[in-house]
């Protein structure tokens, strides 16, 4: 019997082909879901063509990872393995993971990487109400099983965790350089117009080797990589942490946060569409957030400090406005103080928030090979990897949005009632 | 004071530069809700990069109608008009509009010209419920009041019909070779990955031309302009008429179809995942549907007849089957005889309809000045004109869609009861 | 032992890898001196961009060749004898060699093809004077033989001849979609930064079979060969055809049939710019053409007639004129009776020429398997195989250039001496 | 009357419209000679598509110059000394003069920017033998002449000396940030296939300012700007200091130094291929060395030693070997001791001469001004600045070059001879 094969044209990769388990996992409803979660929550607000979901990019790391794996000839199940592993990487995010991933960890303390665990273990479902009735599909957690692929292994890689030893096998989809970043970069990169992310695929493929059981490159590849390292770094000041976006990433959680309901809101199932749709039965104040997001009605900027204009005295006073208990207590003073009517004031100290939720943005340990075999480390190699380490990510240190018509009266207290 | 602009980078024309009256009609909450509609409705499930939306669409006819503006050297009223018209020509498109076009036609007999004249007008509104008393933003009737804009003159404009006997002035929106036109066919080539739709931009603005007050090109421009017209039926072919995204339109379709609500159902102010959100209430067969997109859980082919392929004697009933009340009925035969619940076989005949959405798309008629002058039809000097209006789109003129479970008993007996 | 291989990269397809007896061939003297014949000869005095060299396109051609055997499965033997054709199809050039390839078969009766084959057989060398004294690298012939590969097949397959039955086999190298225009469209379009020659190269591959024994497509792939098609009838008449550079073309061809040497002039073995320098010291008038081509002084048109535009009459005379000695006539005539000084006037009727030179441009027989693995043919199933026929190419059908100097009197008389 | 326009498709720009005396300037002489200089030297023997010409690079760096001056809303007169300035930029180029300049330098104490000022004011020409004669087209002298510009003035642009206290001026095309280096990045990355050198002209131009009579960037263009550095840097690295195009580099310099004319050898009008053609008569190893550059076959690296692999000790001798007599010296001693025929060992020491021939380099200083118009070093905003600085370019400090046949004694005796 013919097996069946399928060839799906990504605008990035060109054609890809897939068959057998990844066609299989690609037509599971957890990852049709994600259809319906864009990869950069509301970036298309500020660059109008970020309208990319988390299919394609998991589509997209799934060929890279197959490609590496081809690449450094590993045996058919290990490039199985790490495939499947890749297809499935993200199928724990809920809607605006992005934004709602501090929030989601603050509050019931799991993040989409737990969620995406159970899901591969069959533990959960993302089935909304009767939709079960109507899909036949088999879920990840059947196909898997089906195929004789052993669900630990699949939650090891994604993970990060070293399997029988090869620790080359995670680090394609968990480390410096790993194809997770490389597809997100070029891919954002495609779909915003920014052009930092542009990306020498087949050159880095090329220049990959294992030496010592781990992922390593040739010198030939140092200037591929810096290439990679400074594009993520270029990409995440100008569009992740880019200004506007981040202000509606903050009108969504407060939304959220101010929510009442006794147990954890339960949206996780829900896609980007649908959180928004139901905000507005919650309550005026998230009726009112879910409007104004639906039409790019945003709160503005009152306030910002950069890390180059603050006085190491108030940089201490913005290190403790990480704690969110702080952050509220001083969001309630603001409102206290200045009539602002609740939720309408929202401080963002965003590093700490930053390196939890992509702790990768400042790593610049990559194994080198030289021409004799030798490991070296890409740090000791180029001053970029430093260079790349110190940059500064975001913009501001500290940023108070508010309404419009609170914008001038907050911008003139705003020190007074931060710093004293 | 300086006048507020803006720029917008857009992955097709680079930087947009936005102001005035312009910057104004892209904030507007007509033009914001079209974030939420995307421009080719299901193309994703086939092609995955294809999320973009009217809204980044409608920039694009703004900037490529400007453009043109300039390069004809149009007074500022008239550049205005024609740009303000090109931002506010798909504002009338409900959800999935170009699906549900020929239903919204059959049912309640208005079109999104109509719905989009009556936004322009003021005599309708797109906010829901409450929406409204969050967003303080004018809307697009106020904002042209508010810069003393002829409203007529840009529903005129947007009709394709002629003001003040500048033929030219309508047809830059309007016409075989218009800029609504161009957008499209590039940006969905950038979106979906296929090349067809490449078109040398630059090139086409300097071999515009006005002569005796219509749009021309000087001959220089036939090799763009054969390029255009060839780009545009190829992306039909491929893209547009691909056959899984026509079987996911005609299964909303049948779904909407199929509501039973007294009064028309009220879905044209919702976006694409309002309406399959909302759907859900409707019945459990809407409800069906509904999931069934959510997850790509698609009807299968199981007929289809080309026109090469299709006797004299068939093409006669195929013409019959492009009524939809002949349809329905043949419809509901195959499910009486085969015992198929109710909705779940489809007749597609889709040549007429093809038409009627978009007229433009056999129209090969651009007038071409030569050297001295002398006017001479496109027609005339390129073969490929013609080739254009003879070439079959799509690749089938009749087409029956089931449930996979009644996908062979369908096959096996389509000829003997859609024919006999 | 481990055997050499080397990456290249090449801007249109990327990194191509090369070993054994392709990267022994790329090394031979014959193939490294078409880095100094340039694709498209005078194109860059138009298009400053196209500097690209027949070793690009060699390169170029060898990679679709191989990619094309590996898709079509062929075995090893194949593989080798269609890419090593690929990669030696073009060494018999000359300098400017289609400017020349006319002239060259008017005067020694051989064409490029011819030289090819005596090269590929040893009968001749690529090396002047002493230059075989420094290099030591094997020449084709030699190479040929060390992997004991069959020179006559080679041969065959460039001439477009079948061996051992397999129709398909020549074909991919040389037939209405074969791998050598592919390369040269989309390189050309690439380097003169002409949109039309943008192909999807993946998904013509995927869509390549074989079916009794020729080469085909499948439905799916029209679409694609459409646009092949169209693609190359748009860059003939933009960009080899272009006016500007017929006329340095003509120059060129008209110094060197004044070249008085009793024998054929030898100038074979030269490059693009051997010949240029060696041009001067051939005479005055040699002199004069070759430092005005340097330095981008060009005769002028004075006189042009399209197609569409000229008499029955006429036309028959210009039928005439495609024979070279009638054509020297008249413009002897012309330098008689308007004071013309020698070779300072040329006339151009290019259409049996450019049907000679690229017979395949008219061609449209592609061979297409249905699904049921029925034969059509590309023609009954598109109506733009039948335009790209009747499409004209060049814009005119006869043409007069001379100096500035003599251009008015030129077009005041041109018909009257041409036509009675 | 109307004054000629021209449009000129360039590949890296697209079209770009020239009128008036940019016009002129391109017909000139001087600059149609450039049509036969490639920007990259000897580049395509190791990237197939790098043939573009010193002619596209002038083109193009007038263009940016023109649009600089535009964005920064120049009075006409300083945007047509700029931008006459920036077409003329590279008009004293020799053949290959990126590879002679600095043998150019040592022997007769010139370099092309002295023989770019002597053209500019018609001291020299550039016309050879009695080419004159045949070319009717104004020079540059007499092009500016008739156009009223001062010849003065565009010599001070081109050598970066400041003109009317308008500092910003003559920092567009000679600074940190100019246009020749955009261009010529852009350019190079797009000819070679390389990805590095893609940058964001657009938003460079956008955050483009002038401040206290000097350029600045705005703070959003800091991405830009470290984006633009880096790319330099990495281009540097890969392209311009690519091991095998220096190989072919140094072996042309010593064909030229070993020539024996009395007077210095008089080749700087000639063109590349000019160059290679004379250079056969000059004697038996120059001969050889213009054969072998001919079909590529090039001397062998035979030892190199990188900058973080040498000793304290060893890179003292390294740096005397930057003298052009030691380096002689020890090549003589090779050969002596070896049984090396003259010019077949070559030692290169490339750090002083990288920095001789192309200062810009290492410079990293831009200004920048923050939202209240502060001046900013763009060094005290990244750690990118300092780290370009930092990065080594080439990957060796000191390399040995010879004849195949003589690689292994080399390589055997390298260490010995050379530092001991």
């Amino acid at each position: 019997m013919m097996e069946e094969s399928k060839i799906i044209r990504d605008p990035i990769h060109g054609d890809i082909e897939i068959e057998g388990v990844f066609l299989d996992l690609i037509k599971a409803p957890e990852i049709q879901r994600l259809y319906d979660i864009k990869q950069l929550g509301f970036a298309h607000l500020v660059f109008p063509g970020a309208h990319h979901t988390r299919l394609e990019h998991s589509l997209g790391t799934y060929y890279l990872a197959y490609k590496t794996a081809e690449k450094l000839e590993l045996d058919m199940d290990d490039k199985k393995l790490i495939a499947c592993a890749a297809i499935l990487h993200d199928i724990g995010h809920g809607p605006f993971s992005h934004t709602l991933e501090s929030l989601l960890r603050d509050s019931i303390n799991v993040d989409h990487v737990d969620l995406t665990e159970e899901l591969i273990y069959g533990k959960h479902t993302i089935f909304e109400h009767d939709e079960r009735e109507f899909i036949e599909s088999p879920t990840v957690y059947e196909i898997l099983d089906n195929h004789g692929i052993d669900h630990k292994k699949i939650v090891s890689l994604i993970r990060g965790n070293q399997i029988e030893r090869k620790e080359y096998l995670s680090q394609i989809l968990n480390s410096t350089i790993d194809v997770d970043q490389l597809d997100y970069i070029i891919r954002d990169s495609y779909y915003t117009g920014v052009a930092y992310g542009i990306i020498d695929i087949e050159r880095f493929l090329q220049t990959l080797t294992i030496s010592d059981n781990a992922l390593a490159i040739s010198k030939k590849g140092i200037g591929v990589v810096e290439n990679i390292l400074i594009a993520r770094t270029l990409m995440y000041s100008s569009v992740y942490f880019h200004k506007t976006v981040r202000i509606a990433e903050l009108m969504l959680s407060k939304a959220i946060e101010l929510t009442e309901d006794s147990e954890p809101f339960d949206f996780f199932k829900m896609t980007d569409a649908e959180l928004i749709y139901n905000l507005k039965d919650k309550g005026s104040f998230q009726s009112e957030i879910a409007t104004r997001l639906k039409y790019r009605n945003l709160f503005k900027q009152a306030y910002a400090k950069s890390k180059s204009d603050i006085s190491m005295e108030d940089m201490d006073v913005v290190k403790k406005l990480e704690d969110i208990d702080f952050r509220r207590e001083k969001e309630e003073e603001f409102e206290k103080r200045l009539g602002i009517s609740k939720g309408h004031i929202i401080i963002d100290a965003p590093i700490k928030e930053l390196h939890l939720s992509e702790p990768r943005i400042s790593q610049t340990d990559v194994r080198v090979v030289d021409e004799r075999g030798k490991h070296r480390n890409l740090e000791d190699l180029t001053p970029f990897a430093n260079a790349v380490k110190m940059r500064d990510i975001p913009d501001w240190v500290v940023m108070i949005v508010t309404d419009e018509k609170y914008r001038k009266i907050v911008a003139d207290n705003a020190e007074k009632i931060l710093f004293y």
